[in-house]
């Protein structure tokens, strides 16, 4: 096994035995294969400079700017005086499943709460999905670019990522046959997003239609990442449920919510799989955390929906605001998101790498944003993703200091 | 591959294309080796009981019967209004781990911070480990009797979790030589746990420098689970790390900190596995609960230490109660536990298998207990776990209503 020491960079260690010495690895596989994200050296170097004196925009945070609301944040207090301190059941609260049911009932879907399973973050949700749908060696389609997470809950079951290229033309979205040719004999589904990390755009609903019922001819899975559902102006659809009913689906309370920290998600499963994905998460998470379950609550009630509509509003306002701005300064932004909170940003016309790019603006121009090597290699040395969760004179001090470095370029 | 359909109950799907038919499982096959605990039937059956108006004896839960003690709650209440529901480092606050690493400190081992990763529940601690350590097809040696849950985080990165029968004459541990022989090329490393849930006994100081030292040897990884650290009287050792530094821990906020429903836990890990863990923790993840881990900083001061320690206490003098009167009764408690809250219970005498005598305690008397398939197949159906996490006047009443099912059965 010595060569591998050649092309694995994780730690190895020398074991000796009375008739032979070998190497074997220290760590599994899949973490040589994990790289950090641009974006955290990027906010580390941001809080050097903050800590320097500087005033930093932060266009690289994919997190809402605002707090949680107050009615939610007040009932996580009462949970807290209340005593709701102890496990609850692995799917979540009963009251909590059924109040996401009646979310998607008033978005005109119909979704039993026996479908709903609650979840340690949509990144627990991912965890479960993984552990429910790939076996080691089972390939799962990904958008390049995409959510860069993605790949790593593949490699955790086992899985083999799969990415495939999507482009400006389809407004970053796969057309059915992008996937149907990418499959292969160890393909087992994919997983896509709408709106999508990075590029904001929803996927169509014929083609959701069309890659569901392809995949299902190929007994392949599907899985619909709909994180940033709400913090879209006019959708197409509320929810793929309208469309396809057996669909997988990830859902969060963190960003139209505004509940990144207290990690709390829900999975929408077919109705097969609930008893599965029940014991996987009475194994792997005993239950969600259980102060944020009962403040979720209140996420639905109408004061808290009054808030998050109206920071949706100001999610758009903004975006008008920033790709106005950009397209002054010469960017190209090929398509102009349908929700979420990103811009991706064409950055050729500057000449330079766009990771080049985003060390230079920050370091010179102290404007954080992230480039596009996170989210896949497809074009990537080409795109920036500006997330507008900074406010607007943020924004518009952004967009001066961007002013100043293509100046200094031109 | 229709011969699959007999052997795996998950759901399989029929594909079809032009020259031929097959069909596919839906789901991992992992699925299919997970068992639901039949704790989880116990508990619904308790609460149907009590529904109907019975009072049920609980013996067969997992968590401190106390609430989280109030200077926590009015940290986590305080770190709500202070706006702390943000994402955090991935890895945890720094002073969270700084903490941690004084609370080492105080046990007299020296445990960097940047050592400690601050996780979702000792649960998400072991989807990282898992992550970490495991490629699809390695074995993972763990004991039986062991904590349920490890089999299924072995199985989520594709590894084999294999079981090392351990039994009351080594108070229900392994000794060295006893993984040494289940240690084969296809092995990785080996979870134990100190003390152990269901037997709450911990494993012998020089045992465990002397497994240590042949895993390495064989460039194998040990993790201990240590989540009942704190609730041990006279403990050989506080942590595993004063015998063995470069140790895998698994720790948690649950068990003696008393924070259950809010999932936070942590790992030490050696050195060399410091960014792996953080690029996985980011990527599965993204950070641990937010209130959660400010809530935390409030356990390690002196008013919270001092409930922690009284209720330790409590939990000894209720061990004692238990195990008297069971012995009274009959039964054999072959090893007394060194901390947690378990007895680990001998029912042969009662001349039925543990799993039925489980079920005619709960239907015909509403005392609650697990029978001890849920921990693993070696003499379950001889034991039972009694958890002592209620009062001493429930423990009394338990006492009684075994009493007189033994009285009937005789």
């Amino acid at each position: 096994m010595n060569f591998l020491w050649k092309f694995r960079p994780s730690w190895m260690v020398l074991v000796r035995t009375p008739s032979d010495w070998y190497m074997v690895p220290m760590f599994a596989e899949r973490v040589d294969q994990i790289k950090p994200f641009v974006v955290m050296e990027v906010l580390a170097r941001a809080a050097e400079l903050e800590e320097e004196g500087h005033r930093v925009v932060h266009f690289e945070v994919g997190e809402p700017d605002f707090p949680t609301a107050e009615p939610i944040v007040a009932a996580g207090r009462d949970a807290l005086s209340a005593g709701r301190t102890k496990y609850t059941q692995a799917t979540g609260i009963p009251e909590l499943r059924r109040t996401i049911s009646d979310y998607y009932s008033g978005l005109g879907v119909s979704v039993d709460p026996e479908r709903i399973i609650v979840t340690p973050g949509a990144s627990g949700g991912l965890v479960l999905l993984a552990g429910l749908l790939l076996d080691p060696g089972n390939e799962l389609l990904i958008t390049d670019p995409g959510y860069p997470c993605n790949e790593v809950f593949a490699m955790l079951a086992g899985g083999v990522p799969k990415r495939v290229a999507v482009t400006a033309n389809n407004r970053f979205q796969p057309l059915a046959n992008d996937l149907f040719d990418a499959w292969s004999d160890s393909s087992r589904g994919a997983l896509l997003a709408s709106p999508t990390n990075p590029t904001g755009t929803m996927l169509d609903p014929e083609v959701l239609a069309e890659i569901a019922k392809g995949l299902k001819a190929r007994g392949g899975f599907l899985i619909l990442d709909e994180i940033y559902q709400g913090l879209v102006s006019s959708p197409p659809y509320r929810s793929g449920l309208e469309i396809v009913d057996d669909l997988f689906v990830l859902n969060s309370f963190s960003k139209y919510f505004g509940m990144t920290g207290w990690r709390l998600g829900w999975n929408v499963v077919p109705d097969d799989a609930v008893d599965y994905m029940t014991h996987l998460a009475m194994n792997l998470f005993i239950s969600p955390s259980t102060p944020a379950q009962y403040a979720a609550l209140a996420a639905f009630e109408p004061a808290a929906m009054a808030i998050h509509e109206e920071r949706a509003r100001v999610f758009r306002e903004r975006a008008e605001v920033l790709a106005e701005g950009l397209r002054d300064l010469g960017f190209t932004i090929p398509v102009m998101p349908d929700g979420a909170f990103y811009l991706y940003v064409d950055i050729s016309h500057t000449g330079m790498d766009s990771t080049d790019f985003c060390w230079k603006l920050l370091n010179e121009y102290q404007v954080a944003i992230t480039p596009g090597e996170d989210f896949g290699n497809h074009l990537q040395e080409r795109f920036v993703r500006f997330a507008y969760t900074t406010d607007e004179d943020s924004i518009r001090l952004g967009l001066e200091r961007i002013a100043d470095a293509l100046d200094e370029l031109a």
